[in-house]
């Protein structure tokens, strides 16, 4: 025995991290294979003589929209014959962040995942919002240390930010995302049709995240929101799905190429506006919508910007005015608790550990990592924006 | 939108696997810096102006056994000065598999995780057993998506293989590790002193795992262990210690080249004799320690591939007698239970997911993947392994 007796080595991994874009994802279009099949088929069959098994999880609020959707989807897969795995009953699943807060939805899905005898070959099939898809990725991350997970966001904010993201969890004991796991999906299906029946607010709300990209990497998306805020809240699809579009394109470029995907850093440097944003979602209950948090904080940080020096008052004007022509909300009666809403500094720093820093824009498609904004400065963005 | 508008490239990342072998880890013989402290030392200080904190998380059996190991630990941290993590009070959890089935244990530690403050850029210490590691690994890979993991195995078993792996976990709904994930850990530091403590029972034990790896991988070191078995048993430590730190080589080896360490295939190539030792462990409600229901699963398996006729009579004679010379048990009660034991290939293939296949010797030191016993096959082995 050497007094320095080491065994060293680099554990390499490559994972592909896959997204698509489509839309009538379970429809054979014009004789073509629908797309959820041409995802499932490209699994790796690792095992010959066995037949694999999925599971969809479904978020309550599309579920009730759109009723025939778990037959439709029973259908397409059947027809696509034995190459598809064996699907089982879905599970359906509250949506909205209260499902990343009750013990009860996450325990409900390990049970159907092991009532479902899903293995490490098999899939979970997430249906929803960005919620839904984190409790869902959280319990598919720690079954059998990993099965596989084929996403199918089903909302603005999940299909242009949330979707994007190679994370998951769970809210404990009152904090958000306190439990969770790194890990990529499978497989990521946008289908741009299931959009069609969500609830006007929580459209509005995924634009926020849209907002947020564009204020703080491309100058030309902001640009893009600005001019057609109108007919995205109105709900125009050749002004909205571009825009949702680059968006995701822009998050999912971030997680492949800034070189800290598992956030092991102590930048975040995508969330701007998220250290007000997480701490109004849990000071409201959860009566904001994420985004709509996202809109409060990316506003009151682009006016401390502007206090800073950092960018001019019409930039500042300019990303605010485009937040409410969107329909979406730059203020909230929580803003009015200061103590409370500087807990959000700290909460922040615990999580990503040590001294984080903040993203804050420059000018309009640019940012910096500045040191979070005190107690003062936060106060006189507050009044800057209740006026 | 294009028909197939897709957004794909590889998510690439590459971790340091760091094992190191000491002894005296908390102490600065003759003028030299403690082990651990070298450990924590090289720890990426990202954050400047901050200090981390470190949860000392202790198996209660090895707690009880070294009364003053926890003031040590403090002495040595505290005397490094500020460079080291500002370490907490410890937590004591009980030892054991119990610990990784009794959902008190889990939340325990994350509400001492939660209560410390652990952040992304602090560590947690877990200082144990196996079960102990795979418990505190499994809180500290959700907690805040995962915060530093320095293991101070203290077991043979989990010196010699378990402290290798990149894998935790915790039993759920009555199944082995049902719940866990793949992470690799900042440090692991095996202190062959710390094993002075261990009971005659879990001494022994641990070279089961040793045996294992010996027949399927490394001829000499099944040599080794047939020669020195009395004096291994008998605890002499030149005879232990050289066989502990090859068997663990051989694990840590096969994960960093294996080419396979997050288990995504249908083998385990290590996993030999383990489908009747995970069943044989639950059968006996955990009676059986985990070594000695891989000892029984390796006398078995091994007397299957004698019948088979990939091991001769003597190969298969000599596994057993050094089995039985380092003081392990052949059979248990459980064995009468066939249907019972029939199941454990069952559990083995679900987690797996397909076809699971399982590692058998074609020789001492070689082994070939192959199709799972049949029921006749370990009937006529158990048979045997009775008389």
């Amino acid at each position: 025995m050497q007094p320095n007796d080491l065994l060293t080595g680099d554990l390499r991994i490559g994972v592909e991290h896959r997204v698509r874009f489509c839309r009538a994802a379970l429809e054979a279009t014009s004789g073509t294979t629908p797309p959820i099949v041409e995802e499932l088929a490209r699994l790796p069959r690792t095992a010959t003589g066995f037949r694999p098994r999925m599971l969809p999880v479904v978020d309550g609020g599309f579920a009730a929209a759109n009723p025939d959707f778990a037959a439709r989807l029973r259908r397409t897969i059947e027809s696509a014959g034995s190459a598809m795995p064996a699907i089982d009953e879905p599970l359906v699943v509250p949506g909205g962040e209260g499902s990343k807060s009750d013990p009860a939805v996450l325990e409900s899905i390990l049970n159907a995942l092991d009532r479902g005898r899903i293995c490490r070959q098999s899939v979970v099939l997430a249906i929803g919002g960005g919620a839904v898809l984190d409790v869902v990725g959280y319990a598919a991350a720690i079954f059998h240390r990993g099965v596989r997970l084929l996403r199918m966001p089903t909302t603005t904010l999940a299909q242009d930010d949330a979707a994007m993201g190679v994370k998951n969890g769970i809210n404990h004991r009152g904090k958000k995302n306190l439990l969770g796991t790194f890990a990529v999906p499978t497989s990521v299906l946008c289908d741009l049709d299931l959009l069609g029946t969500l609830a006007d607010r929580d459209w509005r709300s995924g634009f926020a995240e849209a907002v947020k990209i564009a204020v703080i990497r491309d100058e030309a998306l902001f640009a893009r929101l600005e001019r057609d805020a109108k007919a995205i809240r109105e709900r125009d699809r050749s002004a909205s799905e571009p825009v949702i579009r680059r968006s995701a394109e822009l998050h999912y470029r971030h997680i492949l190429e800034g070189g800290d995907p598992f956030e092991l850093g102590t930048a975040r440097p995508l969330d701007f506006g998220h250290w007000a944003a997480h701490r109004l979602e849990s000071m409201s209950n959860h009566r904001l919508r994420h985004g709509e948090a996202v809109a409060i904080g990316v506003a009151l940080d682009s006016t401390i910007a502007m206090l800073d020096g950092r960018i001019d008052e019409t930039t500042q004007r300019r990303i605010v005015a485009t937040l409410l022509e969107l329909g979406l909300p730059i203020t909230a009666p929580e803003l009015d608790d200061l103590d409370g809403l500087m807990q959000g500094v700290e909460e922040f720093r615990e999580h990503l550990g040590g001294v984080a820093t903040v993203a804050m824009p420059i000018r309009l498609g640019a940012s910096a990592e500045v040191q979070p904004p005190g107690r003062e400065e936060v106060a006189a963005a507050i009044a800057i924006l209740q006026r």
